[in-house]
């Protein structure tokens, strides 16, 4: 049988992350890979309670086909979670989506045809380099500096291009942890309106803030219909119940739903059920300033072995929260070969280059600190100080 | 903002039926349209005390990000539940879907460019005509009798398309109840094979049986690699779960799997464990035939109502299993225009030509007979056939 598969699929290999996940099966290694909660976090006694709850009093309506645009009640919820992030939507602009990869799915899906040009940061998320290829556009990497995505790259992008998108993760972004400041948010919304452009917002670490003072969403600057704000629950309650939601302009959102349709129908019930009620009887901010300290340890700790351990010929980002710390080696690192050595030592971590639109960055690293503890993120980083130490020599 | 969207979404509008759903809100419509299991079937006290075990012993695993390809013990157990159907594979090659729809888009991704023709039954389940329209396809309809898909006519079909893709569902069908006999199975398989066609067997009532002897799956006929069979656990557990499976060759799963990374990452890994549970504790067998006891008391008293009460004009199918008959008027009736005037009068039901790749079917329409009860269907069908009388004298 000879398949003739469509273009999209042409040089869309698996995400490279999910593919190294594979490997880390073993307990024995320490993975600085993925960017997964820490598991012990997991509220599994609340969910339990709750599940059982939901499932006794709603039961025959959960189990049962539901609305595409989501479950009632948790579009009701969300209204004021929104209002604590400045941003104002009634629940007919949400859309809940099965993970918040979804909305960025569904925003392309209503908007990009084969050629198109989409923005964004560079470094940026893989996972939505890998959907940008599904639908045969361009991503064309926008330069960063230690805040963020560059004004002046910007302008001249999208003079050049005539993007339809911009895609970013202004807060903690994937993978560098950095955090676009204010000024800059205000004026990245002023020339998507300017320029005709609609910014997907990717803010699913927002909620993770171990220091420092929360910004407003770009969104709560969009008076025109330019942004696409996607948030998720994944990295708050529970990335394996897969829930998310998308707020967006009618119009956008009614292409949205059309395509989420036609896609899984509906996020499912018994998930959104879960993820509402445990919002509705306010468990999610204690457990946000649990998971918070948390993570706030883990994050110094690595950071305070970067400086300790590490050669001073590398740089690295100081995030404010989020999941991860950016490694820049010297030029003449290869962090792949890095990683081949490391993982022989039983330690992973997710080499930059696959977060480069043009294929770039290979000499940098992105490392997770949520899911490790302290003592192994010591054992971890004192066995990757020294592998990059022989390879440094 | 003048937004820029896709050529995909042009003309696509909303699932008509979907659409229908939010007219039915309110409880005393009786409603024949959908094809929603019974609400009051749903094995909600074993889903609770699942749902707690599964947790309790697998919560942090359950609740942390999964492997696309679908949750380990869900793809084991439905090796031999697919054997049951003749069905032979391993576990690798099944892909867990959030419902059998995403198998449907998950196989559209990975083969069609734009322009691409597809055949499909005429008429046919409109989710999936809505699907093709997504990726830009052409549905091209063919013909049925009473037994399903025309072999002359689906032959002629392939010769003048040279189609990528054949979409059936020869169990059941949806719209219209139809069975495909084993010998046209067999033939359908064999022409795919000649042409280098890939089928899609959507086959999700097929263990719902009331009368008659069942069928081999087309899959079990493909030697070749030319079948994705799809199956889905909406219609024997929940559809509120969306979990469903995708059987295929290796060369078209690892495409599959690439374009599930893409949108959601994978299934909720709860509903995924649900269902193996349920399935795990050899609960599935006695559920379906708990509810294919209800169903089909409903479709004989469906089936006895219209040879009772409604105009000798129409005919309709005999289905042995499924959700649905299937109503043919007399020319001049549109069915459009009956179901202004039952739903003025509280019953609603499908008009057939949105399962109508060419549009055609006016005087067509679908019945569901699963999610109302024998009173509702005597009391609704009564009404419809009195709606009838009147518009057709």
């Amino acid at each position: 049988m000879n398949y003739r598969f469509a273009n999209r699929m042409e040089g869309v290999t698996g995400n490279a992350i999910r593919e190294i996940f594979k490997l880390l099966q073993k307990p024995e290694v320490i993975s600085f890979a993925g960017g997964m909660p820490a598991a012990e976090s997991f509220p599994v006694t609340d969910i339990i309670r709750i599940t059982d709850e939901v499932l006794s009093q709603s039961g025959s309506k959960i189990l049962q086909y539901g609305d595409t645009e989501g479950y009632a009640p948790l579009r009701d919820t969300l209204v004021p979670w929104l209002t604590g992030k400045d941003i104002t939507a009634t629940a007919e602009d949400i859309l809940i989506t099965s993970g918040s990869q979804q909305g960025i799915d569904l925003t392309c899906k209503a908007f990009l045809n084969p050629g198109d040009k989409v923005l964004v940061e560079s470094p940026t998320y893989l996972a939505a380099l890998q959907i940008l290829k599904t639908y045969e556009a361009d991503a064309i990497p926008v330069c960063t500096d230690e805040e963020g995505i560059d004004l002046a790259d910007l302008e001249e992008k999208i003079k050049k291009h005539s993007p339809k998108l911009l895609y970013l993760i202004p807060t903690f972004q994937n993978p560098t942890g950095k955090t676009l400041p204010l000024e800059r948010r205000k004026v990245v919304v002023d020339l998507a309106v300017q320029n005709d452009i609609v910014v997907i917002e990717d803010d699913p670490y927002r909620d993770l803030r171990y220091k420092g003072q929360a910004l407003p969403a770009m969104k709560s600057f969009d008076k025109l219909g330019n942004v696409v704000y996607l948030a998720s629950f994944s990295k708050l309650i529970s990335p394996g119940l897969r829930v998310g939601c998308a707020v967006a302009p009618q119009e956008i959102l009614r292409k949205m739903i059309i395509g989420k349709q036609a896609t899984d129908v509906h996020t499912s019930n018994l998930s959104q059920a879960i993820v509402n009620q445990y919002m509705k009887e306010d468990r999610l901010d204690p457990h946000l300033i649990k998971i918070c300290a948390d993570y706030s340890v883990r994050l110094n700790k690595m950071n305070q072995m970067l400086e300790q351990y590490f050669p001073s010929e590398l740089t690295f980002t100081h995030p404010e929260g989020g999941l991860f710390i950016w490694v820049m080696l010297p030029e003449h690192i290869d962090a792949q070969q890095l990683l081949q050595k490391s993982i022989a030592k039983n330690v992973a971590f997710i080499p930059g280059t696959s977060f480069f639109a043009d294929g770039s960055g290979k000499n940098t690293m992105r490392l997770n600190f949520s899911n490790s503890s302290e003592e192994r993120i010591e054992t971890g980083m004192k066995i990757l100080a020294q592998v990059m130490k022989e390879e440094m020599v």
